[in-house]
């Protein structure tokens, strides 16, 4: 009976094991497009909620620690566009957007911590034909950890290759596998 | 023994409910992908194929209800698109070609249906050079169906930000998690 | 006991069986986003590490086949961008950049080989304010091995829209489900 035993453990781990990264990455590539989702719409909530209660994003504002503040610059990235929009003299219906898009994400799991690199790119249609204009690119670099079964981040870092202090490095920011 | 089957039951259920949904993510991904390589290339019946027999898009044209109607739709534009290149005068080799990118893929399942929310950009090269010219985007809200282990669009709208009417509202929509 | 046992191996093949694809598909995913960042930094060894030995890029330049031949064709790259780099008279502080976003991913396993397909954009900043450009795109289309449980390039066949040559035909390269 232990025999059996172990051998069904060993069974279930084997499948388990292998399919952990898969869930992981299922649920992190969620919580990205989560992300996005909030920031475009300046959700700040569902934004703030990506994050762990201590969390740190760092971007071209500097360093914002912690749901509250994560939330208030939400909250005045809105207040700048209301005003920006309000004062939009394109003549065109509707208002001008921005978007955010993620790929290559590369997510590499620890037990209940993660790191992950992956590209943004963006574009906005604030012009008179509302047609879709590239604007800036660069990626991010992530820790994450799992917290009571769900994965948030808890560093997200913002490169930016528009300005030549938040760019990239010449070397990749992928660890050799 | 009793004991032990149960045991072994928690354990074998406790990894594939966690793995539930990593399978149903990854289903619905390429699903989204098999849909845009029908799209892009007007494969009417591989992208009717993406909905269940009554499935509905709703996008610029109005809803399109159905395979039938789903398969008429393409094969219009496929005419349209012949049309449209026959009369090029760009003079360059080789035809012009548009294209959609899909990211940010959000997706919450329940059981044997789901919601997702993507964003869509789409870009051409209709021009001498066949440069990439960015030109479109928008999101996607889609109601999914698992119907005999295959997941399949059972409603699929399509959001425009080049169009005030077809355009996103200003709350993300995205429900809180 | 016996019938316990088939039981149980029942239980525990199925969610395995389901889960498989998503297992498979999370490390492809992971593979081809690794493959981006070896290639937009250049980083000849990172690259050819998403190849099994043998394997082949069908490109531009023309097929590359073996680790070292990949490798070299990076370094290559790198050595045409940091001249072009070094000539560059934008005047603008700061490295032009240029990266390759990987959406639409079909992906077909069976057993240790997969077959994918996917979508490719490109874009820079090679101008006086490192504004985003949109540039060119085109697909890949892929064979995949997995070797002592790892995921690799086999072949990888780069189409280009902006060459007519090299442009994908009127069908789509995505076989029927």
């Amino acid at each position: 009976m232990k025999k059996f035993v172990a051998l069904a453990l060993l069974l279930i781990a084997g499948p388990a094991l292998a399919d952990d990264y898969a869930s992981d990455r299922a649920q992190i590539e969620n919580l990205m497009a989560r992300y996005i989702f909030a920031l475009d719409w300046q959700d700040a909530e569902g934004y703030a909620a990506t994050f762990t209660e201590d969390g740190v994003l760092h971007s071209g504002a500097g360093a914002q620690k912690g749901r509250a503040a994560l939330m208030e610059m939400v909250q005045k990235l809105r207040a700048q566009d209301d005003k920006r929009n309000a004062e939009d003299k394109s003549g065109k219906e509707g208002k001008p957007r921005a978007r955010h898009e993620v790929t290559n994400i590369v997510i590499d799991v620890k037990g209940n911590t993660a790191r992950a690199w992956a590209y943004w790119s963006h574009y906005n249609n604030r012009n008179a034909e509302r047609s879709a204009t590239f604007d800036s690119f660069g990626h991010y670099e992530d820790e994450l950890v799992k917290q009571n079964g769900k994965w948030l981040f808890k560093e997200r870092r913002v490169f930016n290759e528009r300005f030549p202090a938040r760019a990239a490095t010449d070397q990749s920011p992928v660890p050799k596998n």
